[in-house]
């Protein structure tokens, strides 16, 4: 079966191939659909980018909002992740975390992801959550991954995401945990 | 457990509670909360309210959008079924419907709810649809039920959901059908 992804983000959707079952074919936004993603949590987002782009597409999608939660910074940026110094480059994004970080302690963070999975001819909705525990490193370290990856350094490990790549991610991260969650209840109801 | 319903409509509260496992205790509304339903289907204002209902009381809570849809009407008067007319009571309703229906042959119509539960601490957010199809009767029948049930006669019954009241509804209801579906699978999921 095909099933559309509200992501125009090769990343994200190659992430979510890594933990997709075989028969399942993800087809990536290919329209020049944008949502205003004003949700106060990452479920929300997501639930309104599948909303959206469901009934944009008329069959299955998927959507994904996902974002880093540092614990000293109140959990910024949190949603604003990605809009976090709108237009820089995640270097220049990185480096502004880095520096509020300055001679913090507690260096303890998390990523999030919220996977939705929308029918609109059922209708059916489910929105799930994952996330990986971890610290906000010293330096910006590592080419592989996406996004904020190379100042993340997941729980039981000393490299960043941007030095373990997927090979590890597809395993522990917020993407593959709230993904390999969701495609399992919707195996289990017989929907995928 | 305890699950607020984002309702303050004793009618559905009853209708949910006739089909809700015994451990678990519905708890309505008690304060003034009030969500704008602005979606553009059932599911969407189901959600809409599950999720700001949600985040107001910190728990798990259910919503329910629905309303009645008649072929001949292109599904109208659909996801505005209760603001139709706004004010006027549903006696005016129902006969506003008849009218639009004389003369009509085409008398098939169905009933729809949305059942979304959403816990904003996991988070985890589920909404699935049911649905009871029938016919719109030539006049105004019964005293039991709510809403526009006197005018709603389900296939298989030559009664109204107004004259055959809630022994029949809770086997056969739209919200029935929606919130059994919706409680099997959080039970098989072990989240109630």
């Amino acid at each position: 079966m095909v099933i559309f992804v509200a992501s125009k983000n090769p990343h994200k959707i190659q992430e979510i191939k890594l933990v997709t079952p075989d028969h399942v074919i993800l087809r990536p936004i290919e329209s020049d659909w944008t949502v205003e993603e004003n949700g106060e949590t990452f479920l929300e987002n997501s639930v309104l980018k599948a909303i959206e782009y469901g009934k944009c597409v008329g069959g299955p999608v998927l959507a994904d909002d996902s974002g880093l939660s540092v614990d000293a910074l109140d959990g910024f940026p949190g949603v604003m992740s990605a809009r976090y110094l709108e237009g820089a480059s995640y270097r220049e994004k990185m480096e502004s975390i880095l520096e509020l970080m300055k001679n913090v302690k507690n260096r303890s963070a998390k990523f999030v992801c919220c996977a939705t999975y929308y029918d609109p001819n059922k209708p059916f909705l489910i929105s799930v959550q994952g996330e990986v525990r971890g610290y906000i490193s010293e330096e910006i370290r590592g080419e592989k991954g996406f996004g904020y990856d190379p100042i993340f350094i997941p729980e039981g490990y000393n490299k960043t995401f941007g030095e373990l790549g997927e090979d590890i991610k597809k395993h522990i991260s917020h993407r593959a945990v709230a993904f390999k969650k969701l495609f399992e209840i919707l195996s289990s109801l017989g929907l995928i």
